[in-house]
């Protein structure tokens, strides 16, 4: 394709053979990435640091320019773009909640691309809109609300589906902060733990509650919010004069994979009529899971709920949806009726067009790649999937929780799949405990991630977490894991660290 | 591939051939869509009422099951899901601002799908971080804005851009208000023009503004803001004690394409330092064009820019950017510092983890693609594209400004592609000017329009505006249309709209 340039492919005049073969070509590049992706001995990623790639690598040069490429050279970019790119889908790559490839999904974000529509009206997302509506009603009943009623949307992301939530219920108890903002409402109030999101707090920013009236509550060693502390720090807040007005609950935490004991947070937040809400981005998935759905208890005691399917359910990216029990609050919270687009005296029925009841305007089709995967799977598909990934978990508790060089951050099998522990390389073991070996020990986790992005032979995220030093954060959303990946991943820190 | 199930793909054993198999006919499926789509004699759209899809069309079955599809049922749905959507790419679709099928555009969001990253770390998306930053430059060297410093990032979509806008001029002259909510600041009051889109009223309602704080702005016969109104209207809400914070200037807008008078209006806001945003989310691409660039004259001293390359620049949906005048703004204003995400001990430079300016957590790469078609376009190419569509447009309304049947919405050539028409049916045309013609009028382009999707043969959008009964928005972004198309779209209006 040597010097073809884009003029020569459709809309263009018999551009049709020369679009065809340019397409086969870029598949043949997909393809490719697909196959090494599932290959162990293919690398994770080929690190380089932001000045390298910005200086240029041989041929890949990221800089744009007045005059077109050629076809040929956008191929070798279309190359480049993958080669120094991370693996995401690579059985060895831990390091996010969002993992894995899932061929379906690949396939229906291709559709989704091609079909390159609008979720805001009916009118031009026909099928995408109905396929969003049966979804979100499924996942209602799943989540256990009656006949599954009720209303959601797909948001782009969990923080979004999160600050969704905030606004609803600042809508439910206090409508006419649409129409004359904050000051026509009390000093509010929202509750979340310790351990919870962070967009929890970006929320309470940008909605214009401030973050110094989201009010973070105690967990207990694992992570999980203490119902105590939350109903001594509504009573508290009420004794000021101010008004509590939401909870956040967590369903798999970010880092421990903690759930919060949903049926003890609603109790209190009946009591008190508090919205509550529960954060199941992460911990959502395990719904589908016989075994372990009983996490989740009390979950259809929420008034919303946020579930990404992009994260355990192994969806590409994005999916994330936000479902709330009441129908009607996020037509009123948000609807703007907007004339040139929602108009009144369309041929069909208009209530099909669900964009006024989002944020956005225009709103990407994450639903079709789900929906796929869900027709693929079957329900029980992704059940054998959560069990499975959840197993591997336990499989590396096990392996390390005695094993010399380890220690783990909290005791007890984890709830979800995050396993997290400190690996202890042998020239620390000896030392006392103490600000020394605290201060060596923080710096471990990231040296031997760093080295193990330079020799690009696997990824695992690390962080610390209130007053405890940097640690190892193990997930496993990814179906292509197996008890190797795991063994594998523990002799590359064993290796990497040795000599720290 | 009969009665073969998903666990035959990769990551199983020997699931390398299936896999590939399976891609292959998922690739054929869209291909074919891709010629039929620029293909004429092909139908825009095959219409079906909801109540007619949700009941199942042969064999096209949207319920969700607990039992796996065979890959062959998943192929047959993959074509049906395609059959009953809407061809967007067509180049007789004329209905949104996005209209268009970009090969190259395609290419990279496949590209995209496959690698299945999130833009919230350099760590696990090291190219297309890079990317970003070069082409929010690029595009802040074509605003204007010196050495095209300052910042931004893309976002789920114009909507969002606008509301980030809000937010980032909150910040600068509030900033307390991110930790101690709206009741640290006076009552703030926002400025945007009657024909400006809905997302800025929606921001106003979402940030806790109200949206009666959101003061409208009188324009002119064509849709421009009238300086002078806004003067008057800041001057009055000063009296009042009302602290204005945002002014709104659009840069084409979504019904009338027209642009705000931007120089006189940085006058009135510097005059009174108010933060000037330029929502050019629709007429930003004419920046790109040196014939037209001049309609957005002054938008250098904005303080921010909305402006959407998959709108008028032809960009797969989505694409959105927000572009920002003042350095750190945004990471001040959004950034929660989440030391999972963002750990500041990170081998390589973490300035480049741009995840904590955002609203979002995981952010879905929108760049790709953009800056796949800018190297196989050029610079110029975009120039090419935007002054070709707007000749389409200016012989769109010389064709009909006189014609018999047609009224003009607004007098005098159109700023944008945007041309609004009523068609007058010939049992209309003696009627005299009064309220039965203007009802009966208001009646004929959804009919004209229901009748067109009926038939499949074109689509172009219609709305009511202020006291204007529904009038005809044709608009054009597409780079397959050519006259023929515009002449087919009046030919079909007259053929079906002749007997109203």
């Amino acid at each position: 394709m040597k010097e073809t340039v884009r003029t020569n492919l459709l809309p263009a005049k018999n551009g049709e053979e020369y679009t065809m073969q340019f397409l086969l070509e870029v598949v043949d590049i997909l393809t490719n990435y697909v196959r090494k992706t599932f290959d162990r001995s293919t690398k994770v990623l080929d690190f380089h640091h932001p000045h390298q790639l910005l200086e240029g690598m041989e041929g890949f040069n990221l800089e744009l320019c007045d005059q077109p490429e050629s076809l040929e050279q956008i191929l070798v970019d279309c190359r480049d773009t993958l080669k120094y790119g991370v693996r995401t889908g690579h059985p060895r790559f831990f390091n996010q909640l969002s993992s894995g490839l899932d061929i379906i999904g690949l396939a229906g974000e291709w559709l989704t691309s091609t079909a390159n529509t609008n979720m805001f009206t009916y009118e031009i997302a026909p099928v995408f809109v109905l396929m969003e509506q049966l979804t979100l009603k499924k996942m209602r009943e799943i989540i256990g609300w009656p006949n599954g009623e009720g209303d959601g949307i797909f948001s782009p992301g969990g923080a979004i589906s999160n600050m969704y939530s905030v606004m609803v219920a600042r809508y439910k108890h206090y409508p006419e902060v649409k129409i004359k903002g904050m000051a026509a409402a009390p000093r509010l109030v929202l509750f979340t733990s310790e351990h919870s999101h962070y967009s929890i707090k970006k929320a309470s920013a940008v909605l214009g509650f401030g973050t110094e009236n989201l009010i973070l509550l105690k967990t207990d060693e694992r992570g999980r919010v203490i119902p105590a502390d939350l109903e001594a720090k509504v009573i508290d807040a009420k004794q000021k004069g101010f008004m509590p007005v939401f909870v956040n609950a967590t369903a798999g935490s970010t880092v421990y994979g903690a759930f919060d004991p949903i049926n003890e947070i609603a109790d209190i937040c009946e009591k008190y009529n508090i919205w509550l809400h529960v954060d199941g981005a992460w911990g959502g998935g395990l719904l589908m899971s016989r075994k372990h759905r009983h996490k989740l208890n009390g979950v259809e005691r929420a008034n919303s709920v946020t579930w990404n399917p992009h994260k355990m359910m192994g969806v590409p990216l994005q999916c994330s949806a936000i479902l709330v029990r009441e129908k009607g609050l996020l037509q009123g919270c948000n609807s703007m009726c907007a004339g040139y687009l929602f108009q009144p005296d369309k041929q069909y029925d208009v209530t099909y067009d669900t964009g006024d009841k989002a944020i956005q305007c225009g709103r990407h089709v994450d639903i079709f790649k789900f929906w796929l995967m869900w027709k693929s799977k079957g329900t029980i598909g992704f059940e054998k999937h959560i069990d499975r990934c959840l197993e591997l978990s336990e499989y590396l508790y096990h392996k390390i929780k005695n094993r010399e060089g380890y220690e783990m951050v909290f005791q007890g099998e984890p709830q979800h799949t995050n396993v997290c522990f400190w690996y202890i390389p042998p020239s620390l073991r000896l030392l006392p405990d103490g600000e020394e070996k605290r201060q060596r020990l923080h710096k471990v986790a990231p040296k031997i991630k760093a080295m193990m992005m330079e020799c690009g032979t696997t990824m695992v995220g690390y962080q610390p977490q209130g007053d405890k030093v940097n640690f190892f954060r193990m997930v496993v959303s990814n179906p292509a894991v197996t008890r190797s990946d795991i063994d594998f991943l523990i002799d590359e820190i064993e290796r990497l660290g040795q000599d720290l």
